[in-house]
């Protein structure tokens, strides 16, 4: 099984060698690859501290549901996003994560007039195998969209990473 | 704000005289529109009955996360897509719904080397306001690879279906 | 079936007439019947302003699980009640709530060397139909102990108040 | 720390040399003690097998909110209970598990006028570190009262029964 079947994902090596906080930061520089679905959906890291990790989009039509909104699934994206992120910037070099489950609520309809968002991810919690996080979603006057929290499994980089949390 | 902000959008008529199944259906045998996230991640209504929605979808590379395995969001939107159109089967002409919130766990890896995955959503409780599903997502040999809940609010489509749920 | 089964209940008068934050402080204060389980399970209100309750305990080892530390049970109940009164805290007279759902994060095992714990119950965001919380459980050393979020329906408490959320 | 600081509590024995199904089943059949607060909710082991566990409850007055009916964190009590059971009977001896989060849906008030209820707790996945399950709360004509899921973490019972998820 090939391991890095995208030029987005990060080499073995990267993984290895750098921190988490230097591998988001090098994603926020353009220093290292962003993986497709966070380019494809324009998200794009706007501010990065080990623990916090915020990002900033800007969804239109192309996201929407059937119903006329954006799509459920859009804004759990980018609220995993900077969920993930922000549990990965506490990372030493050698460990990384994965998500074991998340939640969202969603709290008001977003439409093309809602124009940027901001989605802030905060670490609550962090032992030597799990970490738990939460992002909020919010507009440009502040306004709450979404909120979410999220379990992630830690794990030493050796172990290979496609390998499943379960 | 338009309403119909996007090709696949349902026109208001649509929404105020074909039931819900109607609607479903007429997007499986591609008489009605279907939403851009969907056709842009590549998901198929396989099986429409109400209040079971099935989903197939073959995720690629397209759709990875910075660590080598696909994307928990893309996932998430699979589901809550299977969830929201089992939920929507079940009402009546006039009605629509939004979700409240959904929680997704992810149990096994998924990558490039899965091949299809089929996401089952099927209504576990309607009532005047409020509606409950449940997805689960396997792969050929039924492995299941990510299970999801969710809650819905439901109201008269007569309120503007922009209508933030909240 | 009877409106108040067990000396605790509030008068349908209590509900009507009594915004939510007079209704708990009225607990907080002995002015009003705090419920059985709360009384039970030991739990105090220590602060209630509009939007912000917290709740004070001291579990014991009645309140374990077969593995020697305090049941989720109980850690659930007390953070479901400081988001649920977080809610309260904020409807006018006339108005109710129910839970439609919650989730709760168990990050660090309670036993009784915990000593007295702290739940925080904040009110995320409310509209004309639907609230939603959060709470998080510390201990006198600020750890986190556990984390929660609820979705909760508001009515008129001209419904009757037993009627299912759904 | 005390190991066993109530009467109910497992003695790390028991812990080592019995599978889970072993523990389970001897709870059920009187053979091993039962935690306090299974006792004091009155919750009753129905059916026990590998990976489904059934609790039967009768919920009356003293477990109820101040709104009325049966609070939410007695129904999550009960739901936890089976589901952490549904885990537990899967696990081999020297294993234990801890909970790490769990949501659940309300979808029907429970009163006194209810009934008995029965909580039908299965397994979902189970690996070498991670069990996800869930369960469903149903009244005696078969209506869904409540429905929730949870993610666990498996560890060799070596490692003290006390030590946090995290």
């Amino acid at each position: 099984m090939p391991q890095t079947p995208f030029e987005g994902a990060l080499s073995p090596n990267a993984l290895h060698s750098l921190s988490g906080l230097e591998i988001v930061r090098g994603m926020r520089d353009g220093r290292l690859p962003v993986p497709p679905l966070v380019l494809q959906f324009g998200f794009r890291p706007a501010e990065v501290e080990a623990g916090r990790v915020v990002f900033s989009a800007t969804p239109d039509a192309r996201h929407y549901n059937p119903l006329g909104t954006v799509h459920g699934g859009y804004i759990a994206t980018l609220l995993d996003t900077a969920m993930g992120c922000a549990v990965h910037s506490k990372l030493a070099a050698g460990h990384a994560y994965t998500t074991l489950e998340f939640k969202v609520n969603f709290t008001r309809a977003i439409t093309t007039a809602t124009g940027e968002v901001r989605a802030e991810g905060k670490l609550l919690h962090l032992s030597r195998n799990i970490a738990t996080a939460e992002a909020r979603l919010c507009d440009e006057s502040e306004r709450l969209l979404a909120h979410a929290t999220t379990t992630c499994l830690i794990f030493s980089a050796a172990r290979p990473r496609t390998a499943p949390p379960a």
